[in-house]
């Protein structure tokens, strides 16, 4: 069973430690993107995964490729051509400060690629399973194409089609998503909705904005969940991510699946990140693998939380754990130095 | 509206991390003084404001100056002259380790220079505000002349006068400081008080000395803050921070303003800092926005506690946060990654 | 008085911050294991100690032999010969993810040394008390050799003898643990006992393996205590750590020391680790110093578990803490910065 | 006597020593362009400077800006707006080893900037001598209007100007740049034109693609030199740096400066460079301090040729040395250590 | 066309700058060896390629699998076993004082795997060139039997072997190293012979020992060179690297083929090289990459060498240079930066 | 036989790489001095010395006081008193760029010892040589009575005496220096002049100030060799480092031993420096260790200037080679990686 995954990845310029970008004199470089991020965590879970994008044939544009290929997934998919990868300046809060992201995403490789570049009838010949986040659809209308002809061929193939909404407000308005997204949710067979998702990308209301009480609004939550599988009667399953958020850090982390009309919920895993990007990611990568390994509903929402809180301790974008490093956080709370 | 600040600043040398200085091999080098702090607050909030010293006319001079400019702080009026930069060395502490500071400002540029070498009729000039701390005239007798010298001025002039009192047992013994700050006291027209201040350099009780209880102890704060104005009955106003440390980073945070006979209190902050330093200058930083743009009394305590309680997540002395940063966490509790 | 202590050290290699092996680019390279802690521990009390072991003479078995030096131990005993110093990858967890070693041990210059090669009418000529832990037997049978050889000598000479059980699941099985430290145990006068240590070393039942209610336990270990004194009549007294541990960094930890068939408990610290390796050393450092400046009972377990949660707080594996550091943290609650 | 300079500035991220872009994790961040280089230059040469561009409104862009006023620069007339600053991607190259330079500036906000929004009534008004490089033409048609807009400014308001013609072939092709460089050049008083200039911009003959003979080529440098006085009367002098290149690091350097019909030359200067970037800017620099303290023309030319070739042993873009520093080296071949 | 290479990849310590292992507080790790650094100079100038080798199966031996998939290397073939990846701790010489390599490898997952672990009809299946070096052989007798399998399927399969001498004597005797390498040398199509591996290897005499007179020696390289092709007639060519070594970093180099008889010479490279390591297999790469190319011998020869010599500026083990990059220095001696 | 040396120990603030002081934000902090260097030379030469010096009893005098035991040097006749331990900055330069220095070890610990706290019978007692240089008596005029308080003793109990003349200028004029160093040259037995000492501490010329010519002098070098042992009968040997500097790092180093009436010379090195500082107390530690071992004249000059410019290429201070480095470097010119 392999999985292809469709997006943008970037160059990440994080400040070191908590440094504003206003006192950096360094930046850690790394790369990462939703899809990307997704593909890794199923490369680190030993799933075979193929990430489809378009770098700048420069060392900017190698490098990235190299990062992903570096954990093991299949970069022969990825198109050369444009001019840049897109950046984005990250700024890592503290407690009561928020995290700030820069972005200098415009004009990249990426967003200037045509939809008559990518070649779906080879990238998904051996696909069980695509993958696409709402941040791709958000990046150009060309790129809007591309997601709708890759979901097309999908439809037309028997392709299982996993998308998470992942509303980004710097990118594009809820009018704008609601437009593009509403026409992809017609073939998307499994979708993640977070939060602001709901409202944001398909009108349905769930969630009302208040992140350190997105668990207390449970009920609500739940009604969103159904209304998505009500309007998009070709979508089997919704998961989600609900957080009540203390400060930067601190938060209350709990996954809902809802499949075959039954809800499963995973244990509220209680949590102080060190790095927050790519929970999401992790998320949707761990419910994949519980897919591809044919785990069964509760094991595998207890997974993708699993996954997506243990990416809270792991630096940088991709989630870099096994399968057993998760079994072992499920299983044990003796969280110990092992020796 | 011009602010215009007089004091020391010096070299910091930190270790990385929360090494001792025993095993360091590389020190974090910045620059720093409780009115270079307030300064760059007042800079990095858009508003006017001089930074009056000297250092030596060496690499190491020049850097201190250089650092403040960076952040727009007018250094004309710097001095060079002196052999050499103040220094503290400074060790993270970390819960229930203490943070430890090794001064190595002895025979400093700044404490070696004599009063008339500071001509106050040219600095304050355009001065609406004159902000000094404790620490100023601690340094040695010429800089209480000098101090002294601008506060004759500035009653002359009709500037208004801040002073946060700052009591530093490693600089002075409390009775050393009482025979200056009270003879200072009688120019300043808004006066911040914290802690052990009221009793070290104005005699006056409020605060028993236990930092875990420094909000429980609020009656006996107010009263000595009326009992300052009462003494002084050129001090209009008075500020207080009052705290409940219970490690060396989580605590609760609580401004006070006892201002036209009214006590505005601010609502009480949880926090967990990264870095203590400088948070009260920071306070007196956000006070004296407060002041320059007319915020009314509730506003302007509000404001100041937050940008106070905002430097502890922020590295190195300066309070490297802009206006909207501060007004965004004020109205807020949704902390998370804004993309 | 004089310590002389005997056990391994090895290079250990840290990734920077929380980074995972396979995302390391960098290693912290220090030096650590149990025996060197101790020594280093009682060095910086100002104890005469000295530690013994064997490492290659090669410029990596150099610099751990001056790694102890620089802090004052007395390195003159250290034999060199073999071919590698042992090395341990360190990657330290955050909240619920683990602390990851990987031991890269075998083969080392220590565990291939043979017992006659340790002359112990000379390293123990001028000795009081002789200091190993459980992971020194581990090492090797001619280890197992060497430590009772020093033992009988202990015993024709009135060495006082301590032994922290210490035992390694990765080390050696509980089965071959016990065969061994069974027959340590009739030479020691002070046992350390923690956790799976009573089980695993002694067979002895005290904990239910659930590190999150070690203090809840506490009547268990207490019967544990008693056991070890009762079953080895040569040993006078037994010390122990309990701990609750919520997460990687947050635990409860309380210290009892039995002696003269009296319980001394500690105080309960409540502490934020910063790293937590070493901790059970600094407690054993602590002890000692007890021990050799005839401390009281109760005063030599709060000292001894103030030493072990100060360690916490410091990086790499040696405490590096003065008796009035941990002086201070015993009789004050204010951490905050003293300026 | 006040200059004023006009260009872009840039994030310069570099990789750590020599890596490749394909190697690197982090990435060292400065701040650069040819324009601003030469207004540091002065500003370390303590000459009032002002420094006009466009940054956008965001952190990044004003960390460029306190960059620029860290070391003196007057930043008042710096504008505020479009959306990301350019970039380049800077990897040190090594003896045989070329440099390599990847641009990412297309699309940043001094390119996007539009004519109109620079005021050069008040930007000159108190200026004395107008600087800008061939790079700033090269940028966009936009910029090369408010470049002539500030040349017609200066010929009508008696501002010295004076021009590199710095051609950089990854930005326009000779023609292009020909048709907008022959247009400026007439408002041109001091013109800078070295190695390729004179083709590339002026399609003057004068050095023939050989680097590593630049020197050898003093004849036809001359002879160019003098055909540009001839084709622009308005340009009185013209200065020229020749080199004899023998590997990325090692070069004899030679500076000419035509003026009044006679030729002035340094000393050849035989030096192994740190880092080449911003030499050229070094020399700009060096000469205008040489116009604006009236140093005569051979001081003048031996004054921009050590400021240059002492800008390859300082690291960033910006030449940190003081004039004490440039007469020090000038006057002495002692390098040691002075203790 | 595919090449399959086979050796051990070790984990590379590397001191930062020039620090002694006795200083060093830091390692930059890194991964290598002989076969390793063949198939990803091979895989970045994108010729197709395979490397063979045994890591353990841990977070250690994942990332060397990691770093050579990295750059493009087929890493599916390497086994995953044993406990511990070799090491070894480097500390870069300067001038008069020589580099200094510690070799920690014995007992590595690789040394201590079987022979028949190793499944050559899979691995060189598609095969069309099959590498190794001395190294491999010289880890123990199982790999010298794993080694001589290859060869023999090679032999029935008509892959063309290519061999790098590669003499080690820290890691066996030249008496030890005959007896494997002369029978191997009945296998090997093209040889490559540097230095002392003609004599310590194959007992041929070419070179007196001395590293500053190698190019001097050019006519006892050239008799020894043909020497191996008369005593092994399987054997079609013969490469070798000629060096002048003057300090650690400065040295002439000069690369010698010799195909069908006849001697091809490259021109002599004068250099000063940033790292030493790793620029013989990046000659051993160039020549592969030839063959695989179609290069003629003058070409073939003079590209090797220039990708040797470029090896020596480039950090690490691994040669991260292009094609193009290579082609580039061949034909251009104009070094500077190309903006 | 065992050495004592005698002098003053500083915290050294370098900043990385080549940055200026202007544009450090990081210092790398290591101590050093004149005596400690030849201290730990000598300990790294396992020869048996102390360090005698006064630090403050803080950290950062401890931390000296530890970097120096680290490499085995007897510290314990170090005195604890002061309040500061001296600092100095130090830029390293390039090329023709200088190095440079920046002082600020007024009012040290050292410095403001008084000569009664100094106890020459106890540290001397086991003591076969004495060695100060220059730097000491410079510091104040009572270490100046304190050298001159453990000459009086090293006289009476036949101590061999070592000074370097090791002249400042920034510390002292030559007025000042010469009425001092001329009366401790009254007890010295083995004396150390280079370049300008002879004429600045004791009037006698030998050198003309040309650092770029100092072999080419050796003419009057060697008279003034002469000279000293003419006027100081009690000193009975001189050495001198000779040098032709051709930039910051390229020389060539030549050693001179004038004994018993004979000159010996060592060969000339010619060398690319890594770090310059140190080299000269290198020398004084091979010139130690010679005599200490009994070497011959001529392997103790050779033996001197080898460690002299092998220091050159270490990093720090102290020069970290042991005595089979140096040897290795005397007889070998293959200076290539040892594998």
């Amino acid at each position: 069973m392999k999985v292809v995954t469709f997006g943008e990845i970037m160059l990440r310029l994080k400040t070191p430690e908590h440094l504003r970008i206003l006192q950096a004199r360094d930046f850690e470089a790394s790369y990462g993107g939703a899809e990307a991020n997704v593909a890794v965590s199923l490369a680190m879970l030993e799933d075979p995964v193929a990430f489809v994008t378009r770098v700048p044939d420069n060392p900017v544009g190698r490098a990235a490729l190299n990062e992903v290929r570096h954990y093991g997934v299949d970069t022969s998919y990825i198109l050369k051509g444009g001019s840049r990868l897109g950046i984005y300046y990250f700024e890592k809060g503290s407690n009561i400060r928020p995290t700030n992201v820069v972005y200098d995403r415009e004009y990249s490789a990426f967003s200037m690629a045509t939809a008559t570049e990518f070649h779906w009838e080879k990238y998904l010949e051996a696909g069980d399973i695509f993958y696409f986040s709402g941040v791709t659809p958000a990046v150009s209308p060309e790129i809007q194409k591309a997601v709708l002809e890759a979901l097309e061929y999908c439809r037309n193939h028997g392709i299982f089609v996993v998308c998470d909404l992942n509303y980004r407000a710097k990118m594009w308005s809820s009018q704008k998503a609601q437009a593009v997204m509403k026409e992809c949710m017609r073939y998307v067979d499994l979708c993640i909705a977070n939060d602001e998702d709901f409202e944001a990308t398909l009108g349905i209301h769930a969630f009302d904005g208040n992140m350190s009480t997105g668990i207390c609004q449970i009920d609500t939550y739940k009604q969103g969940m159904e209304e998505i599988l009500r309007q998009y009667p070709n979508c089997k399953s919704v998961a989600s991510v609900l957080r009540n958020m203390h400060t930067v850090e601190d938060g209350d982390w709990l996954g809902i699946y809802l499949k075959d009309g039954e809800f499963y919920e995973s244990p509220i895993h209680t949590v102080h990140s060190l790095e927050a990007v790519g929970a999401g990611d992790a998320f949707a990568g761990g419910l994949l693998h519980g897919l591809l390994r044919d785990f069964d509903p509760q094991k595998t929402i207890d997974f993708a939380i699993t996954a997506s809180v243990m990416k809270l301790m792991i630096q940088y974008d991709f989630n870099i754990v096994t399968e057993e490093d998760i079994l072992r956080v499920m299983k044990s709370s003796d969280t110990n130095l092992q020796r």
